[in-house]
């Protein structure tokens, strides 16, 4: 497997590629842009689902499902939203097909043609924001706390297996609140339950901060976001969270009673994570060897794999790995058990190694009688022999030590690709020799922005909260400036 | 609010849309034929989804995700499958928007024309046995068991919120197979753990069989399904599960060398249910009083009511309402506890007995210093007053007799409205005046089976399975016929 495989350094992106296809995540359909995602990946996300879900309803929050199916003028209704959503996009303009005059095929029906077309939704405010209309009167209609989980379509040229399809799995959270404060209150709380979600699952550091005007989303306020950096040095856009002021409520007309009797338009947020996140996972952590999962995310977490020979062997290595798997199992560890006899061990190692399972535990007859077992970890190869007395015990902190692990590295590698410049070609040279993050002053003009992006294809990822207040001078203009922003090449 | 509602017997139909809607499940949308499922309503199919997914797994199942958009081409490819499918269906055909030239609204932008015309999933068969072509090469890669959670659209011309949308949520499983024997066990395995979720988690009993030719899934060889019959008295298809044969394995050149080292076509089975559960779940226990729902798929099972006057007997009643609350969700119960102070008791009643939240606590002053409880159960709207030691127990209790109870009235109601018919004279009376289920011999023919539905718009709903075999003579032509099949009139 892993001759035909290119290394990091070799090739980043063909690295990338490989990873999803041969570790069973996802791989490209029949369909242009659109994927297939695999058991092994989907797995992945059932996981990330399962933790976002539990802790958007920890924070008061509920679902529901809105249709698939936009009509076309509901996009012209927010001015800058129908720029940015309503362009590239799937566009349904007939309801029905028949057999073609000549009896061999099916063509589209032109009886049976929309007086509307339909879109499939890119992002959903306008379908609901039309829905909030009936359901809100009054401030004790308030707050709506709503998340769906849900396919998109954002019809892309050029398309990379989770980063960038056509279509896409993600969560839209749509709240409506009575006060511009309670909106944005919410808005900062959602970044915070992704930074969170980013940084104690996913075991990926991020940066919170706030996008420039021109990176912000089409109908928004202020667009809030988590930004990760990959190993290649660029950045990635993890989750967003928009506060989207009276825009949408004033598009679609609604509005309600305030305590003091008086209509007023309602507040709205929108904030979301999709899909892309199982790539942004894939290029944190994993390595030549393959995909490198965190415990907490892996579909399963310890794989064990008997070694054996002949049936008398494999009975008793069998009956000491099941006790095993009993005993993690107890302790809450995902196990699976490996006895095919299709495949030899080494075939085995190195398949688990590729598709990053956490720990691997091999037992053969000899630990048997001395009562140990082989233990490797993912993360950094080690093995060890270890007792089997309390075994779930110490598997469940191996895990735990993994996750930590995982995140300490990410967050060094980090560290070591974040810099600060004073010139232009201070930053240019940094962008080309190091990559990565670079903190630099800008004079928050959108010229600016823009010929930096032109001239270097970096972006300003983000003007970090709580981020640190100083006097100097743009790289570019010499214009005065009171704080750095973070740039970098992004995804 | 029931002032203005229909009676099952007043209206039925009206009846069914006004809990739909005055329950809060679900609503129509802006866009024709398709709904919006509301929070209530999306918090009862969660619990069905996670039930059923559950019960998926743990007979060896994983999920996977396909795409949402199919070339049209595919469907020509199965011979059956295009006539069923491909005609009442959302057809993208464009995608891109563009400003319009008066730049007052956006217009599709006819350069953006797709080459070949992309259909929205009204079912993945094709997709997917187009995916699995790359992932079967060998028995060793067979079982593949996946299931799929998905949303899916088929343009009904008549539409009713939950029964018959134009999108719809539901779960497809596919399966691929070496021998037809274990598609088949697959096949009826699958609808054994449908008849099992209905029964056991709806509380609604059903009729496990096979369809006639005329009412099987289009591309299968013989389709299974479960029938439940409504109070109506007319049935509603509930889950199908099919047995494909080698159709779609040859229409995709889908092969696989078998343990013999000799190349066959696979084996397939596909099954589903979606959210016309949730009209059957609706439509089988609820009355005129609004809804009554399961306690096992009830967003919350209990709601507690405090009865107070003032802040000081508000104070004293809660911290005895939490108590209580905390002691039944140790107990696993679900619990809402409603202290707000902007409805009264009385509407608060009539608001949870309308949702069909399964018991409802009330508790005032007097009952703290008695340490009692009322307790109602929505079911029979009996009510008592509880002692509150161990109330918790009495509460888990009373849910599971309240689960049971409304299982056995739906199995009552259904054995009532079952019956059998010796003559086709005797069959309309039946039809007409009892509805239900009619047992009936019938001559094994097509043509006697359209003529039936023709005359009486009663279909055969399925050949039962495990059927008792008994000669007789078909009602309408008088040819001789080996069992009874059932008829019913449908949703």
């Amino acid at each position: 497997m892993s001759k035909e495989f290119f290394s990091r350094t070799e090739n980043y992106s063909e690295w990338y590629n490989q990873i999803v296809e041969k570790a069973d995540l996802a791989e490209h359909s029949a369909v242009r842009g659109c994927m297939v995602i695999k058991p092994y990946g989907f797995a992945i996300w059932e996981k990330m689902q399962a933790a976002l879900d539990k802790m958007f309803k920890d924070t008061g929050h509920v679902n529901a499902y809105f249709p698939l199916l936009i009509p076309k003028s509901f996009f012209s209704k927010e001015a800058s939203h129908v720029e940015g959503f309503a362009k590239e996009c799937a566009v349904v303009t007939h309801y029905r097909l028949r057999t073609s005059d000549d009896g061999k095929g099916i063509v589209v029906d032109e009886s049976a043609k929309l007086e509307e077309e339909l879109i499939i939704r890119p992002t959903s405010e306008t379908i609901i924001w039309n829905t909030y209309k009936g359901w809100i009167e009054s401030y004790r209609d308030l707050p709506l706390l709503i998340n769906q989980w849900a396919n998109v379509v954002r019809w892309e040229m050029r398309t990379r297996l989770f980063l960038r399809t056509a279509e896409f799995l993600w969560q839209e959270g749509h709240t409506a609140h009575a006060t511009a404060e309670e909106a944005i209150a919410e808005t900062e709380k959602m970044l915070d339950v992704y930074a969170d979600f980013a940084e104690n699952w996913m075991a990926v550091p991020v940066l919170k901060g706030v996008k420039t005007a021109n990176e912000r989303f089409a109908g928004a306020i202020e667009t809030y976001c988590i930004e990760a950096l990959m190993q290649d040095g660029k950045a990635l856009q993890a989750g967003t969270s928009h506060f989207l002021g009276q825009n949408f409520a004033k598009a679609f007309d609604v509005k309600f009673t305030n305590k003091e009797g008086k209509l007023d338009h309602v507040w709205a947020t929108s904030w979301g994570v999709s899909t892309r996140l199982m790539g942004a996972l894939v290029m944190a952590h994993s390595d030549d060897q393959g995909l490198v999962l965190p415990p907490k995310l892996a579909p399963f977490q310890v794989v064990i794999v008997p070694i054996y020979k002949g049936n008398d062997q494999l009975q008793t290595v069998s009956e000491a790995a099941l006790r095993i798997k009993k005993e993690l199992e107890a302790k809450g560890i995902s196990v699976k058990y490996d006895d095919r006899d299709t495949q030899r061990p080494g075939w085995k190692f190195a398949e688990y190694e590729f598709k990053g399972v956490p720990v691997r535990i091999a037992i053969g007859e000899r630990d048997v009688q001395n009562g140990t077992v082989e233990v490797a970890r993912r993360d950094t190869k080690e093995k060890e022999s270890l007792q089997q007395t309390n075994i779930g015990e110490k598997i469940a902190h191996l895990l735990e030590q993994i996750q930590d692990n995982l995140y300490k590295r990410a967050v060094d590698r980090r560290n070591e690709q974040t810099n600060h410049a004073s010139s232009y070609e201070e930053f240019k040279k940094i962008l080309d020799e190091k990559s990565g993050f670079v903190y630099a002053h800008w004079d928050g003009s959108a010229e600016t922005e823009q010929k930096i992006k032109e001239e270097t294809k970096a972006t300003i990822r983000c003007i970090p909260l709580n981020n640190k207040k100083e006097n100097g001078t743009c790289i570019v203009s010499g214009k005065p400036s009171s704080q750095k922003v973070v740039f970098a090449r992004a995804y």
